[in-house]
Order: structure tokens, then sequence, then C-alpha cells
């Protein structure tokens, strides 16, 4: 098997390679290979974020949009070292949540990658626009590539915790 | 047939009755019965809102998460006057978009009962969060609702056009 048909059967035909420089490691974006929950949970660990129930986070990437993996290419344990989440309409609106990557990973522009491939999707669904809400320490993250910060001329975002 | 058997045949089993001060006029909320699409455009050519091919409407209100209308009773011919719609994964995340409430009926405290209505419908889906993107003007009335404006400390809001 070819190393192309390789990546299609392990990430679905969409996939994405992200090279690293000076890095023998392999990524690889997919939005087609499905998230495996225990990994899914180290990776919010990895990156401090609560736990919630498995069976809750299992219903909410069910009932998401997109979710999206970025693995460390590996042909028989691929490892999932990032991950971003949609939820929406598909057709006007979509919202981006849950936006991580492993620790070890960051710093080599996998989060920029990671956030074009989401839009890149969105974009072949002809979503008509995107929002998310973001801490303030990766502001500048967002601004750099095209995100328009609210409160703007437009909508001011709100809040609620039922 | 009783009015309460009427209404819930029209309205469906959750649907609220909104009284309006001085006034024959019936008003109920229903999440169940379906949105009639000419009168989902003609309550937003109502409110000013532009105009978006039938199509894609449709398609955005079926994967919607919650949709929520807003009657005229009427035992023959029930008129849309008034509209809300989430989406979201329905465990964590919900995001409300497109609440109108026809300019006639405006100032009756229609508009607070109708997000209640959704608030209490995210609420029986045990949703986690409620986010909402408003116009300038509204901010009031949302604060007034316990709705908390962003940014503050814990989130930024992002939107982006693809």
């Amino acid at each position: 098997m070819t190393t192309d048909a390789l990546l299609s059967e392990l990430y679905g035909e969409h996939h994405r390679c992200c090279p690293v420089a000076d890095s023998p490691v392999q990524l690889v974006l997919s939005s087609e290979r499905p998230i495996d929950l225990v990994e899914l949970e180290q990776l919010c660990d990895a990156v401090g974020w609560s736990r919630r129930p498995l069976r809750r986070v299992r219903k909410a990437l069910e009932h998401s949009l997109l979710r999206v993996g970025l693995w460390r290419h590996d042909p028989w344990l691929p490892k999932l070292v990032g991950f971003a989440r949609c939820t929406g309409d598909g057709v006007v609106e979509a919202t981006v949540w849950d936006v991580a990557v492993h620790p070890h990973y960051q710093g080599n522009g996998l989060g920029k990658a990671l956030m074009a491939y989401v839009l890149e999707q969105l974009r072949q669904m002809e979503v008509e626009r995107v929002s998310l809400f973001a801490d303030p320490g990766v502001v500048d993250f967002y601004a750099g590539q095209g995100w328009d910060l609210e409160p703007g001329q437009r909508r001011c975002a709100f809040w609620y915790s039922p």
C-alpha cells in the first residue's frame, strides 16, 4: 500500500498533512477519522480543561456539525494531539468550540493549520458566518488570522448559564 | 373539544400561553408547532431582516437544535408573530439566533417571554451554557434578563466571514 493510500485509509479522503520543521514526526488533520473519547479526555487533561462525563462528551460530539482531529501519524496507532469542533446549522451559522493542541506540539503553527482546516470545511458547506468565544490569552492568535474581535459595530456577545 | 385540548392539538403539549394586557388577542409559544417558511419570511420582512433563499432557511431550521414560534392564536389559522432558534450540541453548548417579535406586538413583554421559554427548553435539555450575539441596540434587553455581556473575565467573542 502506498503512503497516500494508507493515510486515506486511516484518516479519510480529505485528510491534510501538516509538516513539522526539523522533525520526522508526521501530523495529519482529519474531519473523518472518528475521535476516541478516552484520547480526547487525555488531550483535555493535557491542556488543563475540566473533565466531563464521557456520555455527555459523546452526545456533544454526535450533535456537533464538525469534529476535527490532529493526529501524530503512526500506521498502527495514530495519537490524537489536537482537536476542534463546531456546532451550527451548516448553512447560516457555525460556532467553533474546544480548540486544543497538545502542549508538546504547540509552537509549530499547528493551531493555525487546525483553524485553517476547520474554516475550509465550513467554507465547503457554504456556511455564511462563523463565531467563536476565546479566552483572553488567545485573542492575538485569532485576531492574527482574520477574525474580528467583538463587540464591534455589528454584534455584542452574551453568555448565560441556565 | 376544550380550549386546552385545541391548543395542545395546534401547538403541542408543551405550549405556553402569553396573556396580553387589555387585549382579546391570545398569543401562544411553542417549540413543537412546525414553522411555515413563508410566514417566517414575512416576519423577517416585518423586522427588516434581509431575505435568504427558502431552501437555505429550510436547511438551517432543520439543523437547528431548537425552533420556537410565537403565534397569535386562531383556531383555523394561527399567525406567526415571533420567532427564535438555537444551534448547539444540546449538551454543553447552545447559541440563540434570530430572535424576532413582529413590530405590531412589541412592547408587551413578549420578547422576554419568548427568551424565557427558549431558556426553559434548553434547561430541560440540561445544556451547560448558552451564548448569543445581539445588535448593540438590544444590549439592555438581554442584560436586564440575566445575560452577561462579553468580553468579561472569561470569554472574548470573535466573528468571521469565510
